[in-house]
């Protein structure tokens, strides 16, 4: 089974180069890059060097050879919804991971991101590529919308409860803490090592574009309208998010009721620990894996909840659950490749 | 006049050696130490050398000069209770960097510590030391309790909005991000480096010992009964406080009067800084210095007030405040020895 | 084929678990810690949380199933040897991580080490486990020493060298630079996170322990007697060990001829990567991976050739040497278990 | 005194502004930025806001009040030579932060820098800043060539034996490890956060250009012809350098033989620490401050002497001894507006 990616050299590229390289299942076949087409892959990303002999290639359609079945698109965001029609139309699968086919309500790319889609015919038949909620969409899909990164550690957070319709949604607070490579490989002056190592911000308060892909799906999955505020923070480490959640639950809840809802919810998922109650989320614990590790307390004296996940941004946040994707959708075991225990 | 510090030592006790050196009207005349008493300070703290050629005490009270009048007490908690009686008893003045005298109740010590306090009788004497909002009680006060280092960020974040009565106390959410060294100097496996290097993770969720202090104070300048969320978090970088907070103002506010009320409450006040509209706190532009910036965004969406405090919590969120403090009580000018601009 | 892992819970011996754990063909079957005998493995290292489900048993050697034919000693230096002698009289095969089995001249445990060999007998019999130079000694051996983890960063950079009979060693200097793991998980002041971050240091300036391991092999490697300068560093991260080796070529030499040494000696080796001409080592190329990253530059204007080498020192440095040293000696592919791509 | 500043906005420049807003004897009268021009300050720097009032100007010779007397230029290589001549015809005092005017012979720039220089009348005039070789010098002098950061520590843990023609030059190498801030302001891949978080690299072998700069001292110091390697290395901290040099001594010296040259060659200089013998250099213990810490070790074993210098890059290998250059042109003391301890 051959795939290829589009848009190889960035941070998402290369953690799914990474992980289909040790892939049992597919041969990684193309690869590509606008700014560095021509180039041995290893010359970008030298931790290759010896493992991967691919050259990048021009983001040319017509060079992907016949034999690939599925398209990796991790180009960014505005530039996805521009190829994938055509991908599509020439019968490949795609799994893309930018936002453009996150979201069902095109205005929203308007409101959020800027821009006006220009496929928003694909928007209904995408599949949001969360397994753990929608593993049952996935099998033979054409279009899989890959989450974002603060999405999927914020609905794994909230996902059981909003699926039990138990969550006062007027209370729910996001407080997201990522690490740096979440912002791209372009270096930029915020994510200059002087600028952002020994310190911590908040930044876009109240606007960051994955706020309505959050609620969108907590909406779904709970039948309600999700209003809700997510506020992202820069911390000076390379990988990792840990989102902390505070709620309250209709009618008070009880520990029992929480472990309950998220014990059955995650039942036979592979990727998702539900730590042991002595034990929260850190990032350091699922670096390089596929796991999101979920814990909570019970805060009675506030009578709020609080949820914590840690996921790496560029695994279950991005490439590796892209590949887990990838094995649903093509009927592999959906740990296959992606069985390798964190890396302190 | 001649000052000392009992605890000197740690990174609190370091710092303050680091501030009095440099101010212009107190002279540092009596260091001690429990476990280094006979050393050079700079054996302990090498960057002190050539700078400050004092040696360590025992932490014998009797040891100390007659001359000096004011104290600093940077002990553990616990500690300072069993020898602050004995310094007031002969005269002298104190300013207290533990929490031994910053709670009202002493039944709390007992919940929130597990100790029973030997002393309640001075929790009333004592001036709780955020010279923002309780300037006019420093001045000639024998005992100062130095806020901690979360309470100094997260009431900076909400004094003015507490004072006027606004907040709609159960919607209260605070999330705080603080460097290693809040952990103190002693090393423990949680804060090995290759353990929080690289990583995030919250701790103590709905249990840390600073959320009464913080809902005591609170509930001062409110008139009202606050109980609250507060959830630490551990960020790999050595100094600094981020506090996120996140509230809902009754009826729901507006944001010039949010700005209202945050100029006229700080108005004049040397080391709050609030941000221009543009720009949010980060710690980096506090570190070194005693300042606490604040900025914040109204969320429309969620009706949420989202407001952000940086602090260095070994300056503001310590011994900078207690040098603040200081300076009030012995009417110097406030700024005095600290108008080191933040260290980059 | 059953493994176990005696001293299970340091950093090398989590790195050992992690590595057998995705291993094709062995089985870990018993693993012991003195501090946390009876507790499951994952609450010592929660990163293991449902992938490894053994439980810590006391080191007693009564306890190892007796299907376990080989065995990877992770003790402190200076228990090791109290406790591989039995192990190889109960016909066992034992790879040791320690310095124990290192050194031939049993003098140098006491100049180096201050402890007298209990065991000098063995000191002979141990095959030194740097694959690299000893590949033929390895099949069937019964005790191999795992190199120390600077040494294998210095050997493997002067190896060619050294055989080749080229260097004038009076000329020599290594200089390098560790991540903190390499100093062990116990959490000590020097490494505690305020101390070490944002921070450089050189230690134990020409009295470190891993010099006459260095020295050892070099003397054998090239007939000569070899006293060097090898001062490490401490770098604030978390893995890694770049060398930077300085020295002098017997008659100059010329850039062509180290090319030709480097790349006949380490032709068909599957872990050392010779980089392209335009590329130098740096440490987060090798992360995670069992690779050693060469480089080197010619500075015709003083005469020196600079070579660089970068390791993971939990990897080569330590855990995935042993294995590969494993795979050796049990005929399975040099690779084996080894071939993850560096995680960046 | 009114003093300007050409080139505000980079990191030496705004440890210019800092240093010197805390300076009791000048004030910063004129500010500039090419990019910047019209911008208040604290919006380029917030760590300034509420204490630096002033505006940068565009780089325009013209708009510097006629007021100023010394100007201090923080342009890069290349651009101060286009301006200094102006500044000096106009009867400024100049003390040049860039490489333009440290170098005696034209002709090495254009080897090491790829220029031919404008004004070479001028590198004669120029006095090199480094104080503790050039004191006398400094009074009233119209042109400082402040040295670059890697040559500050290399040629003070070097100078003391270079003035007294004991090294053996053919055995001198420094290695040197810098802090990312040495790489100035401008956001490049290299660094990144994601991209030098967790890694050591070496760089430019050979060929960096501060070789020669380091060499010309050490020459006219030993007067001997002086070629030696420098090797500069990048390591994941903001601030400091660590420089390791390692040399012989002709006739092999003594450890008393050292000490007694260190001593005597910094008598009375209050920014050089000579270590005492049990204590090693780290950087954080001189960060934010003008010291430059040193210790050495003899190594016997190898017939080394091993010499290791700790500096702030942008202090005492920058901005800090820039004003520790003009406090001498202008008869302040040497330690004014420098006396701040490190800040830990």
């Amino acid at each position: 089974m051959k795939v290829a990616i589009l848009g190889a050299t960035g941070y998402t590229g290369s953690e799914l180069v990474r992980l289909l390289h040790q892939h049992p299942g597919v041969e990684l076949a193309f690869i590509s890059s606008r700014g560095d087409a021509g180039s041995p892959y290893y010359r970008v990303h030298p931790q290759f060097y010896q493992a991967v002999g691919l050259a990048l290639q021009p983001p040319a359609l017509e060079l992907i050879p016949d034999a690939v079945e599925l398209i990796f698109c991790a180009l960014p965001h505005g530039r996805s919804v521009e190829v994938v029609p055509a991908l599509l139309d020439a019968g490949k699968q795609v799994i893309d991971l930018s936002a453009d086919f996150r979201l069902r309500d095109p205005g929203l790319y308007k409101d959020w991101y800027g821009w006006t889609h220009s496929a928003p015919e694909l928007l209904e038949r995408a599949v949001y590529g969360l397994p753990e909620i929608n593993r049952e969409a996935l099998p033979g899909a054409a279009l899989v919308a890959n989450p974002g990164c603060f999405p999927t550690g914020a609905l794994l957070a909230l996902a059981p409860l909003a699926a039990a319709g138990v969550v006062d949604w007027a209370s729910v607070v996001i407080d997201a803490k990522t690490g740096v490579s979440g912002a791209g490989r372009t270096a930029r002056p915020a994510f200059h090592f002087p600028e952002c190592a020994e310190s911590v911000k908040a930044y876009r308060i109240g606007d960051h574009q994955h706020t309505p892909e959050i609620e969108q799906i907590l909406g779904e999955l709970s039948g309600e309208t999700v209003t809700l505020n997510f506020t992202p923070h820069l911390v000076p480490m390379i990988r990792g998010i840990l989102s902390t959640v505070y709620l309250r639950l209709q009618g008070g809840g009880t520990p029992e009721q929480v472990a309950g809802l998220f014990g059955e919810f995650y039942e036979g998922d592979p990727f998702v620990r539900l730590l042991p109650a002595e034990q929260l989320p850190e990032t350091r614990y699922v670096r390089g894996s596929n796991c999101c590790d979920l814990g909570w307390r019970f805060d009675r004296r506030s009578g709020r909840l609080v949820i914590v996940s840690a996921i790496d941004n560029l695994v279950k946040g991005a490439a590796g659950q892209a590949v887990q994707n990838m094995n649903l959708l093509l009927g592999y075991s959906e740990e296959s490749g992606l069985a390798q225990v964190p890396l302190f």
